[in-house]
Formats: C-alpha cells, sequence, structure tokens
C-alpha cells in the first residue's frame, strides 16, 4: 500500500512535468515566434533535467519494484500499470547514460542531416547517420529484451503485442489478395476532376469549411480546438484538453478537408476517453494502431463515403461557387477517392496506401535481419516501388529519403499505419451490426458513432490492450481479410 | 563566489518554472478551452508549489543572505540584484503559511463574489471580503516593514521609491492645475463624430488595420506576435518572445486600434531589453510606471496625434471605405481625441482619465489610513466624481465596484497608471529635443523613435531603478508639470 501510495504521488508529479513541456510542444507547432527557440531550449532542457531525476528516482523504482514483485496481489488495473511503468523504466535504466546521450545528439543533428539529403537528393550525405541510428536502435532493443528479436521489440513499442509473425501474416495476405485488385484499378482508373481539385482555394474559406466539420464531427469545442501548423497533428493533455491543427494549401483544398476529419477522429478519440485515467498510466489512447483506426474511419470511411458528400456538398459549395460549378455529389465521391500510383506516402490515396506501408515494412525487416546494407536501400526501395505500384522514384528524395521517421530513430513504426487502416475496417463491418452508417451520417448524426465508439473502445484509454480491444469489439482476433473485403467492396463500387 | 554561484543556479531553476507557468498563463488567457481549467489549476498546483520550494529554500535562502551580508564587496548589477531578491525574499518569508494561505484563499474567492456583486450592483454582498483584504494588507505590509506606513510598503511595491508623500504632491498639482482646465474642456467638448465612431467594423477587417500597426511600430514579429483576448495584455519570457493581444469589438473600432497600439508600447520595451539580462533578477521592465510611460507614449503622444492620422488614414480608409466617408485627418484626430466626463476609468479619454486615478488614490489613502469605513466607500467614491468630473454615478457597479484591483489585493496599483502618463510627458519633452518626432511619424520611421527608447530606457531591463531613468533621460527628478504642460498644449489647440 505504501508502494502505491508513493508511486501514485511521483506519477502526479510526472504528469504534471509532463502537462507543461506538452504545452510548450503545442505552443513552438502553431504559433511561438522563430527567434524564440533558443531560450526555450535552455528553460525546458532545466525542467527535462527535472523529469527525468524523478522518472528514475531511486523512490520511483523503488515502488515500481516493490508492486512489480506483488503483481499477484494487485488489482486487474493497477497490475497494467505497474506493468507499463516497470516497461518504461527498464527501457530507459537498462541503457548506459552516455549512449543514451549520443543516441539524443545523433538524432538531432540527424534531423538537419536527412532535411538537406532530402533537399539536395544525396542519399550518400545521410547513409552513414542512418547506419548508426540503425545500430543504436538495435542495441538499445537488446539491452532491454536480450533473449528477443530486437525487430519484435521495436515492433511491441509502437504497438503492443505485436510481432513480425504476425505483421508477416498481415502483409502476406496484402500481397497476396489485395496488390493484384489494385493493379486491376490502377488500369481503369483515371482523374476527370483534375481542374476541380487543383483550383484556387481561398484559406480563409477553407479555415470556415474545417470549423464547420468540427460540428458536422460533434467535436466538443468547450474541450477541445482548432487552429493550423505546417503539418497536422492531434494534441492533448487530458480529454478536457484536446486540439488538433490542419493546414491551408491554396491550391489543394482536400489537404485541410482530409486533414481535419483526420485529426479529428484522433481527437475524438482522445476526449472520449474516462477521465478517470488521467492521473494513472492509462491515460490517452492504447497504441498507435487503434489511434489510426480511429483517424481512418473518420477521416475515409466516413468522410471519402458518398453519404457525407450527399449531406455536406451544399455546404462546400455556398464557400466555393465558382469552383464546384456543376459538382454533383457523385462526382465529388469519385474526386475524393481518386486511385492513382503515386511515389509519395503523405499524398497517397486510400487504396494504394497500404502498398507504401508494405513496402517500408519489408525493408525495415531487411535492415534489422541485416539483409539489406545501408548501401542497397536506394534500390531496393526503387524496386519495391516497381514491384508494388509499376512506378519507379527518379530521385531518392521521392524515394528512400521521403520520410522523416527513420531519422528519428522510429523503426517499426510505419506498420501500425497500414495495421490502422485494417483495424478500422474490422471495426467497420462490427459497427454495422449495430448501426445504419449511411442513414446516420445523410442526418447529420455522427454523435452516434461517437457513442458507439465511446462506449467500445474510446471510455478505456489504455486500460485495454490494442489486442483485447479488437477482441472485445467485433468478437475476433484481428484479421486482414476485413480489410481486404473492404477496400474491394468500396472500389470495385466506383472502378469496375 | 560560492554563493552566488548557488544564487545563480536556483535562480535560473526559478526562471525555468516561471517560463513554464507563464506560458500557461498565456494559454490560459488567449485560447486554452473552457473545460480545461480544473485539470490545469491541479498540474500548476503541483509545478507551482514546486517553484515555491525553489524560491523558499533553505539553500536560497542562505546564498542570498550571505550576498546580502558581503553586499559592499559586490559589482553594482549583482548588488542591485541581491537587494531585489532579498526584498522578494522577506515579503514571502515574513508571512506566517497560515495567514498566507488563507489569504490566497480569500482572493480566490473574493474575484467571484466581486464579479457578481458588479454583476447584480450589489455592494452589500461584497464589502466584508473587502474588508478582509484590506486588513490583510495592511498586515502583511507590516509584517515586511514594521516601522513604516503600510501604505507607503504598499506604493513602493508597485512602484520603487514611491512614497505618499510624492504621491501627494503629483496628485496635488493635477489637482491644483489640471482639474480647472479639464472642467474647462468639458464645458465646451461635444461631439461630432458619434456615428463614425460606432459604426459597424469588422472584426476580421479591424484585425487586418491591427497587423498593419505591428509593421508601423516596427515590432519584430521574429520576436513575438499579436493575438486576440478578452482583455488586452502584453506578454513575455524573454525579449526573444514578446506577444500582445487586442480585442475587436463590432461597434467601437477605437478599441483594438488603441489597445493594440497601447500593448505595442508595452511589447516594444520588452523588445528591446538587453538578452544578458536574461538570467538575472534585472530582466523585464523596471516598474509599472515606466512600463505605463511606454505604452501611453505610443497609444497618445503617437497613436493619437495628427501627424499620424495624416499618415495612417489612407490605409483605414482602404479597409473600411463606407464608415470613413467623407473623413480627413483633421476628423480623425478630434475623434480619436474626444474628451468627455464618463463614469468608467477604462473607456476614459486621455484628459479626463488622470482624474479617475486621482479619485482612487484619494480612496486608497483613507481606506489606509482607517479615515474611510468600509460602509462610507461608495459615498466617498461618488462624491470625488462629483468634484472631479461633475457626474454622479448611479449605480455602484459604476462607481466603487467597476474596477478587478482591490479584489485581488492590489492596492497601491492604481497611482502607477497617472504616474505612468505623467513619465510619458516628461520624456516626451526630453525626445524632441532630440528628434523631430512629426517628421518621424509622418515619414513612418518610427524605429528612430523605438532606437531612442531603447538606448535610453529599454536596454537597461530593470538594472536602473524608475528615479535613475527618469534622472538619466530628462536631466532631472521626476516633475508632474510636465505633464500637464502637455495635455494643456494638446487639448488647447484641439479645442480652445
Amino acid at each position: 500500500m505504501q508502494a502505491e501510495h508513493k508511486f501514485r504521488e511521483i506519477l502526479k508529479k510526472i504528469k504534471a512535468y509532463g502537462y507543461v513541456l506538452s504545452l510548450v510542444g503545442w505552443d513552438s507547432n502553431t504559433e511561438a515566434p522563430r527567434e524564440s527557440f533558443g531560450r526555450r531550449a535552455e528553460m525546458m532542457g532545466i525542467l527535462s533535467r527535472e523529469l527525468f531525476a524523478l522518472q528514475t528516482g531511486k523512490e520511483y523504482i523503488k515502488a515500481i519494484d516493490e508492486l512489480f514483485e506483488n503483481l499477484d496481489n494487485l488489482n486487474d488495473q493497477l497490475k497494467r500499470e505497474v506493468k507499463k511503468a516497470k516497461k518504461e523504466l527498464d527501457k530507459i535504466i537498462n541503457i548506459p547514460e552516455n549512449e543514451y546521450v549520443e543516441y539524443s545528439k545523433l538524432i538531432q543533428i540527424t534531423q538537419i542531416v536527412w532535411e538537406d539529403a532530402k533537399k539536395n537528393n544525396d542519399y550518400n550525405a545521410y547513409k552513414e547517420n542512418l547506419q548508426k541510428i540503425i545500430d543504436f536502435t538495435k542495441k538499445f532493443a537488446l539491452y532491454y529484451a536480450p533473449n528477443n528479436d530486437p525487430y519484435d521489440t521495436l515492433l511491441d513499442e509502437y504497438e503492443e503485442g505485436m510481432t513480425t509473425k504476425e505483421y508477416d501474416d498481415f502483409f502476406g495476405i496484402l500481397k497476396k489478395d489485395l496488390v493484384p485488385f489494385v493493379k486491376k484499378i490502377l488500369k481503369v482508373s483515371k482523374n476527370d476532376y483534375d481542374k476541380f481539385i487543383n483550383d484556387s482555394y481561398d484559406p480563409k474559406k477553407q479555415e470556415e469549411f474545417c470549423d464547420y466539420l468540427i460540428d458536422v464531427v460533434k467535436f466538443d469545442r468547450n474541450r477541445g480546438l482548432m487552429k493550423k501548423s505546417v503539418h497536422p497533428f492531434t494534441w492533448n493533455t487530458s480529454p478536457e484538453d484536446v486540439r488538433f491543427t490542419t493546414r491551408y494549401l491554396k491550391n489543394y483544398v482536400f489537404s485541410s478537408v482530409f486533414a481535419a476529419i483526420h485529426e479529428l477522429g484522433h481527437a475524438t478519440y482522445e476526449q472520449q476517453i474516462s477521465t478517470e485515467f488521467d492521473d494513472t498510466m492509462l491515460s490517452g489512447g492504447t497504441s498507435m494502431g487503434i489511434h489510426e483506426s480511429q483517424s481512418r474511419f473518420y477521416e475515409n470511411t466516413i468522410g471519402r463515403s458518398l453519404a457525407f458528400w450527399e449531406t455536406h456538398l451544399d455546404k462546400f459549395k455556398e464557400l466555393f461557387p465558382e469552383q464546384t460549378k456543376g459538382i454533383t455529389p457523385k462526382d465529388m465521391y469519385r474526386a475524393v477517392n481518386h486511385v492513382e500510383a503515386s511515389l509519395v506516402r503523405v499524398e497517397a490515396d486510400e487504396l494504394t496506401y497500404p502498398l507504401h506501408i508494405m513496402l517500408r515494412y519489408d525493408i525495415e525487416r531487411k535492415i534489422m535481419s541485416g539483409e539489406a546494407t545501408i548501401e542497397k536501400l536506394p534500390e531496393l526501395w526503387n524496386d519495391l516501388m516497381e514491384q508494388y505500384l509499376g512506378i519507379r522514384p527518379e530521385t531518392d528524395s521521392d524515394g528512400v529519403l521521403q520520410d522523416v521517421h527513420w531519422s528519428g530513430g522510429m523503426l517499426g513504426y510505419f506498420p501500425t499505419y497500414a495495421l490502422g487502416s485494417a483495424y478500422s475496417a474490422q471495426i467497420y463491418y462490427a459497427m454495422i451490426k449495430d448501426l445504419d452508417l449511411d442513414v446516420i451520417i445523410k442526418n447529420n448524426e455522427l454523435e452516434k458513432v461517437n457513442e458507439w465508439l465511446k462506449e467500445k473502445i474510446h471510455k478505456y484509454g489504455s486500460s485495454k490492450t490494442p489486442k483485447e480491444i479488437i477482441k472485445d469489439v467485433t468478437g475476433e482476433e484481428f484479421n486482414a481479410k476485413y480489410y481486404v473485403k473492404y477496400l474491394i467492396e468500396k472500389y470495385s463500387k466506383i472502378y469496375l
């Protein structure tokens, strides 16, 4: 009991430091003036050290160890909390401090090295840093779990319970059942809406439409807000303060619209978590994959549905009468679901997107097994691109250099993007047993969808694992066939 | 040397906590969602306690005491720092903890009691709280300086070096030389611009004009930004991050315009302080009065000048062609300098404003001496209002209940508002010996004014006292005659 008391006391302090550091991050990403960052880094350094001292302090370690030794006597929630705390702790304290410091510096420098390399299409200037990051990442994974495949350790870090075995199965199904279908669609897909899609849209009016979407999704304005930033993201400190951003590109209105709906998915998840977890290890969404399943559900299953544009095109046309002249809901539906083989992941459509992830998973797999050397990555990338999507990047900037993740040491992260979409499809088929989604969208009653997701997923925060969520919501284990089924149904109807 | 090292080390930590608490405050006042404040208070409570523990910790007290004992051996800057630190410390540690806690709660509760009382015009529901606050304030002042007049202690807290003796002289001059002049002007002043002033102005366009003013004042956008809030204010953590707000009232465009110029005065001061003081006790502007002198200078001396509107009315008319039809620079000049006896301080014009402050000083004086009982305040207020401005409030909401300051324990604060305007006038007469202000405004070269103020005032931060500043800038002690002279010159030209 005393150990639990101590654990709670220190955890609450950790939360308070996390709270302010997080708010500083929000400010940095949305409005802080350019020259404020020097002073800011200095001040944040001091508080980060205070936080680190708390997180790795003797008292905290002792409390967690004591609780961990008595795991069997704890209630379920506390048991899960202690396991999580122990895992987080072991990940930090098993790394020698000098290596951690060296790694942190490497990550910071590589951010800039990568930016330059991408700008100059110069993979050679970047590859040595990447090699060092890979080496560190492997080493750290082995410090934590010496007997585990390091890639399995990394995969679990981004999605609890997932291993190479399961991802191999998942991507195996996509390779077998989805890739041929995508190739078929790519042959018949054509874009009749170029002019409409890339017309000029006043950013202020775009903002007005995104603001309208807040009410469509029934996002609670008393517990959140929308702002703009260079890269859209969702931010939260508690369910009572959830914020998200979008961005406004003059010549690509869909960017703001679908970024907003996507982030509204993340944000609704965070808003609907029970506040009882605020002071525990179980606050926030349970995993990257489950989080992405929610954002993709709102973005693709709702936002890119025919029913959605039958309901909301009028508002869109009211704001953009010139650009949308003659456009029908069906035109809009086609335009927002246009399929095209493209080189850059973040611009990919819903159907080709998982192939971009599959490629990255294949490469990470080979990097971690040592099968692919750093020298070979660009070629390997381009070959796989050709194999899956039939196009070949002309530059490494459009190929192996395009994403920031590896420069940040995030190996094992990418697969969660595809997994999220696949979860989303499986959840969708469970949902439509209870709800008539089309009617709900047409009646502008998304609060019913929110409520369903809240009761089945959101309210639990991190108190359930991703696997428990999927099992409890859908009645079965994760099954990739739903994802393939969903994509084939939707895109056959549009294109075949 | 070791004491200085320790002092610097802890001070830097204190700065880091201050930094994040301050950023949270900025967020609270500009965008935090309504329901975020519960969790926020809890998290801030934890960090405030950490900060308080640092500020009153044995190590810090020991370091300061050691340095204070060796004051004569320290260099000038460190000497001033140690004196300030010692003063701040003594103010806190001499108050018994239970009294401080009780007082803090009282202040929090009274905020709400005052809001309700003002809304319901119910002074009786508020007066007991006010009495308690007055009692605490006196008691705390006596803990700090048992042999000093408590009001002198309070006055010094808001404006270093100022006492009742000096303020009596100051307001005595205003009473003798300014009040008769104001009465004369009030007799002849009439408002020919009602329709123009209170016409409807699109808030978005108002924002555009305020944004334009940022460039007029040559405020550095890389080290600051403008946002909106309910009550305009300036905020900063270092000269590299200075932000200010304004507000947009549809039917009173001057509110946003002059709040923006006013805050730009505060903000320019903060931006131009030397960054060498960042980690010291001497960061930030030196006093309330000097700060207010800068904001009033930009707002009134620059922003309400004829030259200013000869230069910028075109831009204003471009944004508001309908509302400004036929308006000349001279009309604008008259409209923004319209004089009228009014009941509410924050809506008062430049000429009658100091009379509102004089009234509050008279009352605070009598409260602190015990001459005025809490029962008598409303009547006293109304009598003085009639005496100075010839009008009498019909409700206490428009009288004694109008300001928030006393509810927050801020007795001794008001006089700095008038003092700031008076400083501003004295500085103005010094400035025009060096600069042709009219020509500078007409040439849109306010960087020259900024530079002059930077070299004479801003760059020193708090390393000089207000009295040193005034002496060094103007070559003489503070002299209220300049203020009277400035007002009589300006308003005679307009009205007589």
